[in-house]
């Protein structure tokens, strides 16, 4: 039993980065510069993906939505995101899409950091958008079309233009107010912006087109008619079974790549194609292994869904940032024990209030 | 851009309950009471085990451990539970098992409450193993062996007092520190504790034996020729590929009850028999649907793995508790937003903090 009020310094602690705690480190660092970061743990991590041990994510489905748990791990790190996708979460007032995530040690499976995710996401879907497009777009790509302008397409824009060489984006939305808000997000970003009147419109003479729709329906956002050479598609929002951008025709008019096949061959726009459609892993293009964009005049396809490596990658990024500017606060997610196997004990603690003898087993 | 100061009121904001404000919630309620509220819980989600959307548990192995995420939903709640299992962390003087997990709305993804779940699940298991034995143990079963005397056996002890009807315990660890730990610990509830000499003593006149040991190894800590007719094996400690404790023969003889099959055929101790090795679901005889013990003479098994299911019905719980006790705090792990499509805007609000006309793109 406790008799002194002070606690013993915890040995198992978490640092816990709050939303508003994760805005003021992307405050402090510069958007630009977390993207930038996250993209390089994004490559790194993808240079060495033979160390991870991947699986693809576990997904619960509902009549709105999906809750989606994504874990992965080398010999000296873990990672997990949960991240939710719930296309009519609008009629609340919610988010789509939010997410938080934990990395623990391997050694001991302590969690050493909590971090809102939602931000993050945002970034880290932009960061491995961009490091994808950097191996497979034509190196003088300037132009980009928008397609869906919710939430994570202010991301989009910035990391093309910051990390790819994008002068001129090109907007549409079903939701013309969408359009707007992320207008409005890039005046004085130096980005021209051109708002459109369709998908075509905004596609037609665009190096990439970019699509990160929300809709969780079959969508054909993307048809055949609307594909010029040497273009390359960064499809992001086909990311869910049931939910894809990109006509069947395109794809297979394409070079399709993946970050995870198994993953996205559930998941993403290549869902709608037979079990050996042939694509390559981004990390195979990342490491030389393969070829990536065969000529100017091949069609590229990213068809990207989110994979967990690309989270650990951003959750070590915002760990150390936070670290580095002392952002965040340690909380007691694990009981602290003097003796490990006197869990028990940690009831008859004082918790850092009154001390309470009086165990009640019996209340 | 935001020019006051006050923040708006957080219309997704999740409650954290800390490891020791979980402590304080368990003092303030009882332990008893919890563990028998967690136990009514859990009875009540099994009767309805076809409203769950199910899975096995994900894990990543490592050398020293392993890190495991077990998600389940129904149509309203979604739960998951992050757990490792590291049985050589006590030479770090930290836990063997520690655990955190989150309550969502399925209708929105929204992740209302996150909670330690390290001491919640000693409670949840010991609940559990309570559950099993009130159905399958003989009625009138009074004394308990029990092996493996570490953190979880606290609980083990006090939930077969008041939720079973155990009079006396009999304690055999490897460990006799950790032995005299949980005498300890039991001295003023009401038990008769008899410390013994070895396994085989401990379970002589038992009428149920409850085994919890951390070993990861294919142990039998239970041999055929300990077992008595009618006595009934809580095996608790048999929980993960490579980590067993009962001798196949031991299980040949009985009649075995699994939580969730496709997880216990991986993770039990029937991970040691063929793939059609016939055991049965506790929820089919908590339903009434298939028969338990088939007389006084037969011996039973409960190979107790730990599924998603009883972290759902815990978490339940101990929401529920810390609402009513005012225990626990609001944080923001989600980012509040005006327009749930501008998720970049939050970058331009105050936090609470200065406000930052200065986004810093060009950082």
């Amino acid at each position: 039993m406790k008799t002194t009020a002070t606690l013993p310094r915890p040995s198992v602690s978490t640092l816990y980065l709050s939303a508003p705690e994760a805005a003021e480190l992307i405050r402090q660092k510069g958007l630009q510069n977390c993207i930038a970061g996250i993209a390089d743990n994004i490559k790194a991590d993808f240079l060495r993906w033979n160390d991870f041990d991947k699986s693809a994510r576990v997904a619960n489905h509902s009549h709105d939505g999906v809750i989606e748990l994504m874990p992965i791990s080398d010999d000296v790190s873990y990672s997990f995101k949960y991240v939710n996708g719930h296309p009519r979460n609008h009629r609340f007032g919610l988010p789509t899409v939010m997410a938080f995530g934990v990395l623990a040690d391997v050694a001991t499976g302590c969690p050493t950091f909590l971090s809102e995710l939602t931000l993050t996401t945002a970034m880290r879907t932009a960061a491995m958008s961009a490091v994808a497009a950097r191996a497979l777009a034509r190196p003088n790509s300037r132009v980009m079309a928008l397609i869906g302008n919710g939430a994570q397409s202010d991301f989009q824009a910035l990391a093309f233009q910051h990390l790819v060489g994008i002068e001129e984006v090109r907007l549409f939305d079903l939701d013309t107010a969408a359009t707007k808000k992320l207008a409005d997000n890039l005046v004085g970003s130096g980005l021209r912006v051109v708002i459109c009147a369709s998908t075509a419109d905004a596609v037609r003479g665009a190096d990439i087109v970019t699509t990160v729709t929300a809709d969780k329906t079959n969508a054909t956002i993307i048809t055949p008619e609307m594909i010029e050479p040497g273009m390359h598609i960064n499809g992001v929002g086909g990311d869910c079974p049931g939910k894809t951008e990109l006509h069947a025709d395109v794809l297979r008019a394409s070079a399709v790549f993946v970050e995870y096949a198994p993953q996205t061959r559930v998941e993403g726009d290549i869902q709608q194609m037979p079990a050996d459609f042939a694509v390559t892993e981004l990390w195979e293009v990342l490491a030389g292994q393969k070829p990536g964009r065969a000529d100017a005049q091949q069609v590229t396809v990213f068809d990207s869904v989110g994979f967990a490596l690309e989270d650990f990658s951003a959750l070590r990024f915002m760990g150390d940032a936070a670290a580095e500017l002392g952002l965040g606060e340690q909380v007691a997610l694990i009981p602290e024990m003097d003796n490990p196997k006197n869990l028990f004990g940690v009831l008859r603690q004082s918790a850092g209030r009154v001390s309470r003898p009086d165990l009640r087993l019996a209340a």
